[in-house]
């Protein structure tokens, strides 16, 4: 069976990012499987500006954004109300959110805090035995600034803050740690990584074999690292909720929450679950989609730890911690028509506006986090979502 | 502070399902914000058809999908060949795929198969003591069958397949596994396992409080107790590639992927790694966003155990096992303009379809997983990436 | 460099259990290493009753015993008052564990339960795909009663109570769930499970291979799954303390030890503990060396999951489970000269006293938690290691 | 209830670690329970040294011991043959490690490196809100010199290295890394943990309140922070194992073990196991009880990682690695009566001798995965424990 025989989907190797490029391939893409592309040939995004965001272009994904707002944040960064994208197919998401921001813009509003930030790439060098490895890290101890300076040759951005290392028999993992400015940066410090490692090669009396990836920087993948060491972003988002306010918006008591939440925490520990809170990946991921981040990213974004306290009056502290947000505001998906106009929609589009942008995405978590925990502590839960969602054919 | 001195988000009482309630919060967003949303306001999607899935519409993101195929898969369900959108705006991601797509199809296909299916809501029980919850725990399991009757009379496809438990102190933590036929389903057993509950409330002679989320079933979380006792589809996607194949078109050595693989699950256990793969996460959130599932899913369903052999003769068996990918071929956004359409090109849009669409969720996964290693082995991962990628303004 | 030509250690084929054979070997040892073996040859354990307990024997590691107690528990099984042997070297631990036998006596004791037991071993068996292996997997189900059959010929106590599944690829493990009686069972259930195997391997048409040991029996080894479904057995202590007592004996308030746990459940989810209390492992490995239990089984037996409520009184409910508690009172080393006398002062030797002894060990934790827990709190915990602790010559 | 009523365990004020204090426990203990306690009473440990192992002392408990080796070891500390004392009182266990290490030395020897090493006490400071604790994080790094000096003025060995900083809410962990000599470390490093929090509160502005233990040091617990940054030494040992050897000695091919490896690496993260070897914990609970290690650090110690490798030529490269290995060679237990004796047969005793000790521990580890492993994949594994195990009275 060679691939000659069969059909290949067409391609302009002149520019295939042109209105006829796209209309041939879903076409094409109609004849082969008798399916119709009416609604995904109908998109407003320039097909020119693709170039650098996807391949075998054929047209758009038509997401619904529902709006919720105005969230309440004060962060050093994000100052004030905002209106909030959210775009998502699951009914009960966009009022459940709001939900929450009703609430805790009621009781003043959401500090928010990015605590640490690191984006890495993680190659690892195999060398002779455990001995030489542990020879080969103090060696790359020895030369971190050298090593600094070539990867930091390959961006104006990204900046190498540190390298971690992990030793396993004869391998050494290394974690290159970078600040990358308002991008979310894979691509840079994997880049920079390189030219580091093809230094560390160079340079080196042995010479080590490399792969640049070696699998601990789990890319795309929740990982206990990236919860303990930080992948993208760290932010936390807190408020105090007082107890009336609770009782008046959400109709439960904070002492039931309370209890709840001690029941809700070992059920996470039994479980093993990478977020010991509630569905911080429902907004995440409609933020993602309207605001063109990478939705794979979901899946490290997704961790976090809710700490709570109960004050003596009866007051709800209640934080969650990201530990590894990963968000852009420049570069990848951030720049096209509706994404951009959605970052704009919360003055979180281009330069310099990463950290106010990530504080909104912790602040949107939180809210979702106390109206979904109300509604289990209430028990309406599903009767929500029989009224909201449930959209059947 | 009160709500009442804030702007609103303007709702229409009467039917907020219209272009004209849209267009009322656009507006009202641009005044508000000063950012234009005339991107956001072009779309086919119908409005009316929204209901259920979005509450707040303000128009629609557009997220550009790249073909990729023919995917070849030798399914139980999922047979012959296939073109697959991918939803999203990273730059290599579509040929990325379409590669290793290229590379199993000359390898002779890949075998796909479901090989467990279970969606639960997970509740906690309080007793007095952990003898109490052990009797309760003993009495459910007695009374399964009249749970079950109580459970399937709020929902014609889900089945009951059974009621695990966990004991934590006075906790007994249920899991309720049920098949949901082509629906994901979590809002489904969420109101089964509710009348459940209620019946086992208003028959235990204790009359004991529960939750309906005891933090186990961990909906949109990872977790271990997902990876061992799955959660949505347990889909498993395999090919075995022959050595020359492996050379000419990824240009890398069967041997050397394996001894990679060594590296790369040891670096997957040191860093607590929710899968021990590659990039799972990258196409199934292109597909889910495409095809209208529940992107925050992407949490749950990038998990994933890769396991392979090097065959005596060089050729290399590759296989992934996905333990927790949810999916829909109806219900949710299935159903919507662009996402039908993308779901109809693979002949999987409603009834009788998701074990189709798993399978291909699970072979799309697997071509990604042998690009991006190979890439990683070969070397040309970041020049690639340098030139597909980077689009910046 | 051939083994011929080093120095050997002394056997005598014809009955290796005596005392001459023991002495041989002191003297070869004192011989290769200059080293005096005067007290490891001074014990009062008969050595030809060792014969199945350890080879090569050479005399005996004193360890020191001291004796916490009265433990008030109120069990299903071990009920009153309790002396307990701890075999330690570690300063402050008898201690410690005594001052929270204490609080927990003066509070009305220590509710205990066995909520769940099983011991298992997992094969695992490769199949053609992962269709075969599914195929496989139902084929098992219905030959269960079969294979309880097959396994169940090779032991008078054990019996199998279930057989669990768990994909990946082309394999399928199985996890076979014993009772033990009042063993262990390590050995027990792996010679069974061996013979279900084999009658497995002769019976299903395909006469798959398999290895005794799939690596998920996590024999050993501290695991997510062992903290799920149990491994030995799963056993919960629990009691109510009052306020005034924890004040008056362990100078603490509730509300500051309430607080701390959600600081240090924090902590115990941030590190991905095994165990989200303080120590079980010290009174554990203790009771486990005093009393003939097979100490490597630290590893499992240390995991815990506590759960802890205040009451609105202030009263302090506190719970611990250990989901993977692995003891004998019979078999192993539990026959032996002091182990059994150790075994004996808590009325715990021989058939029938399993779980009596394993509530004992939950108890035992449970008082320790509160020791090790309010030193931390009230900050006198290096300054009671100081005055207990540092035997430094 | 008063405690006032129940019968207490006699003390001597005056001098509490005498004959006679013993025996009158014992008595008071037989004469409560009816057990005699004639082998706990033989013991030739002098009781006055006992004062700060232990409290309460009753006796010992006798433990056997075999004798394995020679093993063959070729590290930075351990170089030549050493003969090997395990404790334990589980059949198989000695003749298990012992055919491992004819193996090894038949295959050369192996080699050992201790990679890193750290021990450590990990603080919780609570701050007003997460900007605050970020803020306090950036105070302590500034003053690391400061706090050192505070933590050092406690002891003579103890060299603090570094403090990581862990952020959750308001909370800001702090991770005191030290080297500790030849001295396990625990209580040193909390004694100068303590000392440095105290410099801390008296000199930061705002005072902020601790706990010594923020439960991210999982002292005595396993843990994925362990696992990655290292508890006690981080310690390697690595053989190459030529095929014919392999086979004749284990019975099993190279290319078997390899194919195994690949499923039992898939089990282990299937399982979530803190190990994806063997049974680290056998070799390592019979040394430490042998040696006068902490028993109840198995939980700790017994995680490792396995790598290996499949040469072209079938020869079999084997390491493991032990990220938190836990041992001393000085203090603690080490130098009671048989402890000593013990170390002393190995040359292990005393100052400056724990990195050669954990290097011996490493490779015993490494021959006992050698035996284990061949006996699953060869299938002997039952029969070998029906033959040497099963000591049932």
């Amino acid at each position: 069976m060679t691939d000659g025989t069969r059909a290949r989907i067409p391609r302009d190797p002149a520019n295939d990012y042109t209105a006829e490029a796209a209309r041939a391939r879903r076409d094409f893409a109609s004849e082969q499987t008798g399916a119709k592309l009416d609604h995904v040939a109908h998109f407003s995004q320039p097909i020119d500006a693709l170039a650098g965001n996807v391949e075998n272009f054929i047209g758009d994904a038509q997401v619904p954004i529902g709006l919720a707002g105005p969230l309440v944040v004060h962060g050093e960064h994000a100052r004030g109300e905002f209106f909030v994208p959210l775009a998502t197919t699951e009914g009960t998401l966009v009022a459940s959110y709001n939900r929450g921001m009703r609430l805790l813009r009621e009781s003043g509003g959401i500090k928010t805090t990015v605590v640490h930030e690191n984006m890495q790439r993680s190659p690892v060098f195999t060398l002779g035995d455990a001995l030489e490895a542990r020879e080969f890290g103090e060696w790359v101890d020895a030369h971190f600034d050298s090593i600094r300076v070539a990867c930091e040759t390959t961006t104006r951005v990204g900046k190498l803050s540190r390298i971690m290392q992990f030793a396993v028999g004869p391998l050494r993992y290394l974690r290159f740690d970078y600040t990358t400015g308002d991008a979310a940066g894979q691509n840079m410090v994997g880049k920079a990584t390189l030219a580091g490692c093809e230094w560390i090669v160079a340079n080196h009396p042995k010479h080590p074999q490399f792969l640049l990836s070696g699998n601990i920087d789990t890319d795309k993948k929740h990982s206990a690292i990236n919860t303990l060491l930080t992948r993208g972003k760290r932010v936390v988002a807190e408020a105090t909720i007082p107890r009336e306010k609770m009782r008046a918006i959400m109709g439960v008591d904070t002492h039931e929450l309370f209890n709840h939440r001690q029941i809700s925490m070992a059920g996470a520990t039994l479980a093993g679950s990478a977020n010991n809170g509630a569905h911080a990946a429902n907004g995440l991921a409609a933020l993602f989609i309207a605001t063109g981040q990478d939705a794979a990213n979901v899946a490290e974004s997704h961790a976090a730890i809710t700490y709570v306290q109960l004050r003596e009056n009866g007051d709800y502290y209640w934080s969650i911690t990201l530990p590894s947000l990963i968000v852009a505001t420049y570069g990848g998906g951030t720049g096209l028509g509706t994404q951009r106009e959605c970052l704009e929609l919360m003055d979180c589009y281009g330069i310099g506006k990463a950290h106010k942008f990530a504080e909104i995405c912790a602040a949107v978590v939180l809210a979702g986090e106390t109206s979904l925990t109300a509604a289990i502590v209430r028990g309406d839960w599903v009767s929500s979502h029989d009224r909201l969602g449930r959209n059947r054919p």
